[in-house]
């Protein structure tokens, strides 16, 4: 049974028009793709997810710039991407230490292509999946991209998949989780979407729609010094890198609305990309973008938390799924208190 | 009567300790003063802040830090403190086009003080009151430094006052708004104080405790192209500047829970400091003064909102002070539906 | 008599073409104005240089970047310079004390023209002329930011004028420097032009087209501890900010090739702009414009040793002006002896 | 038999003294070891040279910063190394398509020490040998990481070895450099090394002690849009990481020196660290030591050129040595006729 977002149970996040699926799939021509990997007798629970920002990316070269709220992490690609402002291979997300192989299979995939490439920059994100998964044993291979690759579609699966396989958020089961909100600049209509990897946050911090429903408690695996959030931004505006930066920035702002302090260990950080167009857009025509980014954020975040299922840790302690049906309806009746709706 | 704080009222923000104060100044030696410049006839609502790091901050060098969530504001002096990781002046935070004569004459008065001094930087943030105060006349003078400065105390004022005296926030009137967070490192406790100037967010964004006790209304004047917030951090723990700079970026995070999207024309700026002791801290011990950095930023913006009284803008329109009152009724019903304590 | 330049006596510096003015102003619309102020009487030599990228850059907003090489200056501008990438006024450049006046007095200049205008970003660079002038007097006045605007020329003049009249550099009198190089992108030839105010650099450090003619002197005053140099690059080709900030980061490469170290106290800051065009240029397209920046750079630094006079310091030691035609013969000697051109 | 160093052919590079080895192993504790892979049959001449930055990083941890001048290029680990600044293990240079291979064998190396490490960070930088070498064949495996960890050594051998075995700069045959110089503060004497793995540079643009001694040259190989520069920096100075990075800003201006212009294509990057030590050194006391990165850096690129031996790329053509002995003569004599000295 596929888990329910919030919207099905009632539970609207934002102010903002979600695109058609709520998804980064919204912006045309993106494709989000797992391999999962999980296997109790090796402890494995970890994967890839593969995004590709448009049919041919070395052809293409999308926009692209990157914002980093904490760098404690191993993404493999930015500094490059930072200069040219683009990218050039599909995105990829896995555990820590299965970074370099994956981009060293994205590169080869390129230069397979044709003898004529000697150079190319694969762009890889990653988060901690080490207590619940045999990070050590180095279970990535090149078969898990090409597989990854190969499931791409632009209907994203959500949840304990590809490289969410392994990870928790706020003390719960967590995965991947994507949105999308949409925005208007001079009478058109752009999208926003997001897609996050969430392995950050404290149980006592979870926030939902504003609602601080987390509350403390002693039995839930704490925070862990090899936190993360990789979070990835694709939009239809036709912006330039420098722009597109100010929209990356936005991202940090929606994880903190539900509730994540950005500790010591937790490497965040925010890839984003936008497929050429012609036109362009006045800086000062942006807010309804950067404000599309903050939700779209914080609703991929919390879709992350809604479609992951309670599993195991490597010490055999119960890492939960969020209670999705009680929580809603606990903001649900908070919201109508707040408003004095309450009969 | 002096306006009452959330605490006050029943509501606590956040989860950690408050220092004794509750205020910037909970730092050993900071201290703040406010020159408030209001007169009616020549549609003047605006005045100076100043915050003294310590007692001679040219002979101490704070060590400092900062961070640019949104650089489109005119804040004087930060190239060279990134630089050098140093400030060697107070700080001080006025109108948008009064930075340069507020900034001028810290210069002067360090000058002045020392004829072997060819070479100062001082640091000077700013917010835009342009719609509350006549900024084109350039109201700001020399003698408001030096007054700001003569009131330089450690019992911060805080709302319609200083550099506070004409802005405006998610719809209200704001201004400045101080708050503290204790984080332990290694079983000692350090401070984090945050002072902020709130010119930013839109009414129906308002988030209170994380409730999201703002509501669309047409009549709420709207944010502007000419928005900011300057957060002010200061702290005890023995920190370089380096890591300083990570704390500085998790304003930002704090912000974004009061429900700030930073719009384009909204220049939000980190100024911190920490004062030189013997001793260091390790980054990855850093995550409790990470959390406190954006509980107290968190604060001190609800603060400036608590603390500010309503106002009329140029055009003769009402700025609502926030209802306190109300809001903390309606915080405090909807935390009860939340846990279910609704008896 | 006007000093001639290295090319009049013979010395031609790189190997790229250089535009008909071989100045900052070969960027069509670009104009330069000085203000000088020497009054030994007040030991005054000090000034201010202004820039106007196009007519009128409020509504024109050249596309801006900019580049920190040594962030120890009072730059005023830079943050919403990055953010925003353009700029919105004149670029100034002034004594280290005189930066807020000035910027204050394009902010008002600005306003004054549109009461609609509430917000504004001067930019102002800086250089230390404390060791020749009385910087502590606080010299600069709204009239001298008035006087150089109003001079404004495309004719630059060069040496002991303006923000230059009393700096030094590699222990030679200097003060403003200019030159252009082209560069051709698929077939279409563009100009890159700079503008350097110089007060850097060790005598014994000093190179001329590479040639290290400079020689230790215990006479020689010292590069003290408030050096600076500010370089403000012009072009005409299509480029976005990113891309403006990659040619901004090769002044320091030309800037290096005279021989200077960028030691603590020496603010080395570019400012770029570009005016908006139609069309754009690849990245992989702009290594000649690259190389035309090192060279252009390089050229207007000499440019402003070769300009300048001969002049006293305020403690009534000789800075002696660059012995230019000695210093060309050396070179041309020794480009021949490398060469085997020696009959 | 051994090339010989310019000192020894009576070039002396700088003013600055050298450490005793004139190499980066003068800061004590640094070992630089290879792996060199020639195979004509195969088309292959790459390697990996690994910089050891002292007996156990994962242990101490040595302070880190870095500088891109240019970032196109595939580097890894810098995001972190710059958030915590911080290196946990050797530091390692190889081809463009190898540095991922090397980076997880790096992790590897740590992880299978100590089983409660799940996370690191290592740093890996690239030039591109692909027009020397099959870079496609993806040659690099976790052996070569190994043999050049295990021929570590504080004897560096240059030239045409490990990472070097297949790079060109300036027209010629390049590969490794180091070079050291020494930078006293307050009376005690610090060491900057650099090495360099050198692949950027137009022969015509090439400077030695900055004498232009390149000259256009139809045949020799372009320099392609592949090229880069890899430049460590190590000091025994007691600085902070912020304080390391201004080091590191300086390598540019000693890249500068030898003629680079840091084309499009040519990643440019400096990593630097520092061991940690008691006491600190003050900014302003800072000068001699980035006076000193500058020399150190051209002198290793020049290292780098002399020490090379002719070979021929995959077209067959001959990539000439630096002919060192003609070269110095010219300088030589140009140098007499600079100064006069022409007897």
């Amino acid at each position: 049974m596929t888990p329910l977002r919030p919207i099905e149970l009632g539970l609207r996040i934002g102010r903002l028009e979600a695109g058609p699926r709520d998804a980064i799939t919204d912006v045309d021509g993106v494709r989000v793709g797992h391999c999962t990997l999980i296997d109790p007798e090796r402890h494995l629970r970890t994967g890839v997810t593969i995004l590709e920002p448009c049919p041919d990316p070395w052809a293409e070269r999308p926009v692209a710039a990157c914002d980093v709220l904490n760098g404690h992490g191993k993404s493999v690609g930015l500094p490059q991407l930072v200069e040219v402002g683009e990218i050039e291979t599909p995105i990829a997300l896995t555990n820590t230490l299965g970074v370099w192989t994956v981009a060293r299979r994205l590169a080869e995939l390129t230069v397979r292509r044709d003898p004529a490439i000697w150079s190319v920059n694969p762009v890889v994100g990653e988060c901690n999946d080490g207590a619940m998964s045999d990070i050590a044993a180095f279970p990535i291979t090149d078969d898990h991209v090409d597989e990854a690759l190969a499931s791409a579609s632009s209907q994203v699966i959500e949840g304990d998949v590809g490289a969410g396989a392994g990870t928790r958020a706020w003390g719960y089961k967590a995965g991947i989780g994507t949105a999308s909100r949409m925005g208007a600049v001079d009478g058109e209509g752009y999208t926003v979407g997001v897609l996050v990897l969430a392995n950050t946050g404290r149980r006592e911090d979870l926030r939902i729609c504003g609602f601080p429903v987390g509350q403390p408690s002693a039995a839930a695996p704490e925070e862990g010094a090899a936190g993360s959030i990789m979070m990835i931004l694709a939009t239809d505006a036709p912006v330039e890198s420098r722009q597109l930066g100010r929209l990356a920035k936005r991202c940090a702002l929606g994880l903190a609305r539900v509730g994540a302090t950005a500790s010591h260990g937790s490497g965040d950080f925010t890839i984003a990309f936008a497929r050429r167009r012609e036109g362009s857009v006045r800086d000062r025509d942006l807010s309804p973008l950067l404000a599309a980014t903050v939700e779209a954020t914080e609703a991929a975040i919390v879709h992350a938390l809604f479609a992951s299922s309670e599993a195991v840790d490597r010490k055999g302690r119960r890492v939960p799924a969020l209670p999705a049906e009680e929580m809603v309806a606990r903001v649900l009746r908070a919201r109508a208190a707040l408003t004095g709706d309450e009969r």
